[in-house]
């Protein structure tokens, strides 16, 4: 069947769904997604998406992309597409920002050359009352130059073994860290991370870690030392998924700017 | 009986609560802090709370100010306040973030030198699916330079009739009207606003008909105008609760500070 291929950029709050992929477990985006879609096209047609990032169960995103295959006879424009989209998607907490059209080459995931992470800690005594499953609250102060000094020796190309997740399916435990800034907005900290691809929980462990370095539990060096040593054991725990945001995903041409 | 008073500084989650005063309706805050307070004294007094601030029903807090009459018998301090009342609270999105002790002639509500509000409008075509409950969604591109200087004719002392709730009970319209800087931040459009104090619904009613006049339905000189007609009838609507946020209560001395 010939197809018109699409790139959508979503936003999502991922409390209570199972995360981006399809699971017999619970609600995914993409069900919600290709629901939609399937919606969009009068219920005839079952519309696949791909996705740049699988973000896990609890992850939030500001700018996650797809891209969803759409029989080619149906008369669709970006306008119909947001707005249709996000009407067959209500209520749930997901939503169409831009969708642009893109040739059959363009993938969301094999086309993108940069994702950005941000990653939120609450760092205060008293508990939240707002943003509650947006941030990981840790009451005990912690140290955020010495965190952003510990991020700085993760820069680059390493293998990145101690901190992938133990089920990570990549190949290659390789990855270039281009990008890990840490700085402070009140009493919130933003762990700013940027690379081309990163392993399965990549992020959330090496927040962990830094954490464990920001309360003193660990010196400055134990975050170089625990990539050195290429063993998921030795590093922190995972931070939680609640303070986690796929923040944007980088293309070498803007594929929303028409 | 003898009392001690203590100050706290609340934030809360206004969604889904009567506001702060207590309601045969609902839960409120005053309900859920005063219930808290009890528990901290084993349930053998009521403690009484006066607030700086009665927020509405969905309007949230960053820095509300309260005070707590205590019999003076118990042995309380600024953290077992703060810990005490944030465990009875649970598992309620209000949170106590500092505690200071203050002498009898100190009063939340009548101490108080200024009040600060901020609203926040998501001004975007597509609706929000993160902070959906803490902005409200306007889809028209709004002015935002329009709206700034609509708000500046409004600072000073005035008649604020025409932007008072018709169920204001405070005794004179008139206020003086300190600081209304409206800024866009991305999607986001902030209005700050302070005053030594504020009318019932003035903040909402002030920012629904700037929104009106960013939208370009009615003239930059309008809400001036409106404000000169002494009417309530002639001011635009009520903007929603949801993007209302009571920020910060000034009093000629920090009762937080030690």
């Amino acid at each position: 069947m010939d197809i018109q291929r699409w790139a959508v950029k979503i936003e999502y709050d991922g409390t209570g769904l199972v995360g981006w992929q399809r699971q017999t477990s619970g609600l995914s985006v993409q069900q919600i997604l290709e629901e939609a879609a399937y919606g969009l096209c009068n219920q005839k047609h079952h519309v696949p998406s791909i996705t740049a990032g699988r973000t896990d169960s609890g992850v939030h995103a500001l700018g996650q992309v797809a891209h969803l295959d759409f029989p080619a006879h149906l008369p669709l424009t970006a306008k119909k597409i947001c707005d249709g989209l996000n009407y067959y998607m209500k209520p749930h907490a997901v939503s169409i920002l831009q969708a642009g059209q893109v040739n059959l080459e363009w993938s969301a995931r094999f086309t993108a050359i940069q994702r950005k992470y941000l990653y939120v800690i609450l760092n205060r005594h008293s508990r939240p009352a707002l943003n509650t499953n947006y941030v990981w609250h840790v009451r005990k102060p912690l140290d955020v130059q010495k965190m952003h000094n510990a991020a700085q020796r993760l820069l680059g190309l390493h293998d990145f073994t101690s901190y992938r997740a133990t089920a990570c399916q990549a190949n290659s435990p390789i990855r270039m860290l281009d990008k890990f800034d840490i700085y402070q907005i009140e009493d919130r900290i933003h762990f700013e991370c940027e690379a081309r691809s990163f392993l399965h929980h990549q992020v959330r462990n090496m927040v962990g870690t830094l954490k464990m370095i920001g309360d003193g539990y660990w010196p400055e060096k134990q975050a170089y030392t625990i990539l050195q040593g290429k063993d998921r054991k030795l590093a922190g725990i995972t931070a939680p998924a609640t303070g986690l945001f796929l923040k944007e995903i980088v293309y070498p041409k803007d594929p929303f700017t028409t």
